[in-house]
């Protein structure tokens, strides 16, 4: 089972790279603006020196016009697909989409995936040094938003001298910042794929986020933010993870997973040794995620997610997408229970009253969320026949 | 927006006691057994002495047969209509459906509510002291499960000299020991009403749970369950309250109360301040519900709801209900995610395959799993037509 953009969990091929694999990838950094230049943040904030990670698949051509952006979801970063190196048994997050003859055909495409604006792992967040202290951002990092993400994503587009992508993708989180790219930047794009998205995130979505946060700040080490020095709230990272884990899956999915199935018995002991194994699957996940991701981090991206409101910013989602001028490929899950096909919908119903090329699937799918990993079989053949479309 | 079995959350009345309602009722406690006796439990221990809080509401005939037991949801309590004294602002946790012409009329029958073992409401639980140490026994308590509650709850019924109970009523856990009673002890009941319950938990539904004992064991009060010398652990507890509440809720039902409104701004401030009205709410009922419960008994009640499993243990549900005799109303609510309908249809079919007499009824609602407590409309004359009918 997969989760939420977790590079750990990306679909395992073996300890070496495999035929359709990329091959080792090589992590590079972007850094442009001193302190109080930088971008303008959606906040009013001019915020600087930003560092960009990011990772880069294929070629780009000569006309420098066969580039794609790839945008992580929320706990994912820039190491889509490949490895980091001979020995690295664990492939980028959307390995099973990205390399020679897959979706996103590298043969053909040079696919480009940075990590997020207030992420860390890599790019600049608030577990970064500020350098006019000298110390982690920590709580002093300025709210930041999508639609800074993805300012920040120009910017790198920019640095590499592509004026047009050939498309923007990505699932989640992703997918908002694929439709952000589409509304701030449209003539930047020839397409845009959007996958388990949504334009703003219901009441119970920010709910269980809202969860996550609270036992972050409510864990013992959290000390305002500032824990850098030493123990990280570990415990309460963890919970917030469990909380998501349980979000992107599907309830059917955890029914086949895991039934109700004990760990190590296979009687109830009716003492404090008895364990679902769905239980212990979330504490392992939950104890994993802490030794790859930042709990500041986890407080600002997803903050970030429930500002996202695009049709608000707009007085409404059809003068948002009026100005899109890409073809858009909008792929939802029966099963997302997180961000609902309904709310795919919307942005299609959206984009459709406005004269957008828009194709919308949506796909059966008992995965849940986490199925835009996991329904590779099914989504690879949309997406490359979609790509492969915008030439003909 | 009523909560789960929470009595102070149940539907206010007004100040004082209005006429649909039993008025002023007080408290009783029966116990039962003394170390080494009281009961056998499920796991094999034998355990006492317990004590029984519980509350009656009218008056039991002559025949003593016109006694209904009303039994409670995971963080009910004995309280389940009326108020304690003349300044109580909060009825019971049912109070709308039970009283003087009410669903379970008071004029007609005799309507008991205990408190469950295991639990924090005056019944022996974990928070209450080992005669044997004369301290709170703490994780020293013995692991309950539904048929333990139940198995008291006859104890209780034998003590009042009922040896037929009319119905045995309850929601949620409360619908599950309505289920237990059914089984258990068919000949001692002549209906059984069993609303938005299951036979057994969802991986999904334990999954939730586990997140919430995870949140508890984490906070750095617990101490490893002895704690009631100090401080609780209010924020792991509040945490798990707040995940609790998200799953009582369907997602329209927080989307229509809440939607996307922040607390106490019109607009974004782009600070820690910005705060969603969902949020605020979460956090207000995980922090009141610290006051009124203990966290030992969260984990020990949601224990012995992960172990409910009736079909595993009688080597399926048909197999289990077979002994029923009771006629049933079962009743589920069309947004209820947490135990959904098809559960309850598992436990419906299983009946009518062995003959036994169910009606069922799914309601369409949007209020999610909580509807048992907020549908009263149109729940209240199913049950009193199905208790008139048992005459007929």
């Amino acid at each position: 089972m997969n989760a939420n953009g977790s590079s750990e969990h990306g679909p395992r091929q073996g300890a070496s790279p495999d035929s359709g694999s990329v091959g080792i990838v090589t992590p590079q950094d972007y850094t442009f603006g001193s302190t109080g230049e930088g971008i303008e943040l959606e906040s009013g904030t001019r915020f600087g020196p930003v560092t960009v990670r990011y990772e880069t698949y294929g070629t780009l051509n000569a006309e420098r016009s066969n580039a794609i952006l790839v945008a992580h979801a929320f706990s994912g970063d820039a190491h889509a697909a490949g490895y980091h190196s001979p020995n690295d048994h664990h492939a980028g997050w959307w390995d099973s989409m990205i390399g020679p003859g897959k979706a996103f055909d590298t043969t053909r495409y040079f696919v480009i995936c940075s990590n997020v604006l207030g992420g860390c792992q890599g790019s600049t967040g608030p577990g970064s040094i500020n350098p006019e202290t000298g110390k982690p951002y920590g709580l002093s990092f300025p709210v930041i938003t999508i639609d800074d993400m993805v300012k920040v994503q120009c910017k790198l587009i920019n640095h590499l001298g592509i004026e047009r992508l050939y498309a923007v993708a990505g699932g989640s989180m992703g997918g908002m910042q694929a439709l952000e790219w589409a509304v701030r930047y449209p003539e930047r794009m020839r397409s845009v794929i959007i996958m388990a998205a949504t334009s703003r995130l219901s009441a119970q979505a920010i709910a269980f986020n809202a969860v996550g946060r609270n036992a972050i700040v409510s864990d013992e080490y959290w000390n305002g933010g500032n824990y850098y020095d030493g123990d990280p709230p570990a415990r309460g990272l963890a919970i917030a993870r469990m909380v998501g884990h349980i979000t992107y899956l599907s309830e059917q999915a955890m029914g086949i997973k895991f039934g109700r199935r004990l760990q190590a018995r296979a009687d109830f002991g009716f003492d404090f040794e008895d364990q679902f194994q769905v239980e212990s699957y979330l504490e392992y996940q939950g104890d994993k995620f802490v030794d790859r991701f930042d709990a500041n981090s986890y407080i600002y991206l997803s903050k970030a997610t429930d500002y996202y409101d695009l049709g608000a910013r707009f007085n409404g989602l059809e003068h948002a997408v009026a100005g899109c001028s890409s073809k858009f490929l909008i792929v939802s899950f029966s099963s997302d229970w997180l961000y609902p096909p309904y709310q795919s919908k919307e942005i299609v119903f959206a984009m459709m009253r406005q004269g957008v090329d828009v194709s919308y699937v949506e796909l059966e799918s008992s995965y849940g969320h986490d199925a835009f990993f996991l329904e590779i079989e099914r989504q690879a053949p949309l997406v490359s026949s979609f790509l492969e479309g915008l030439d003909g």
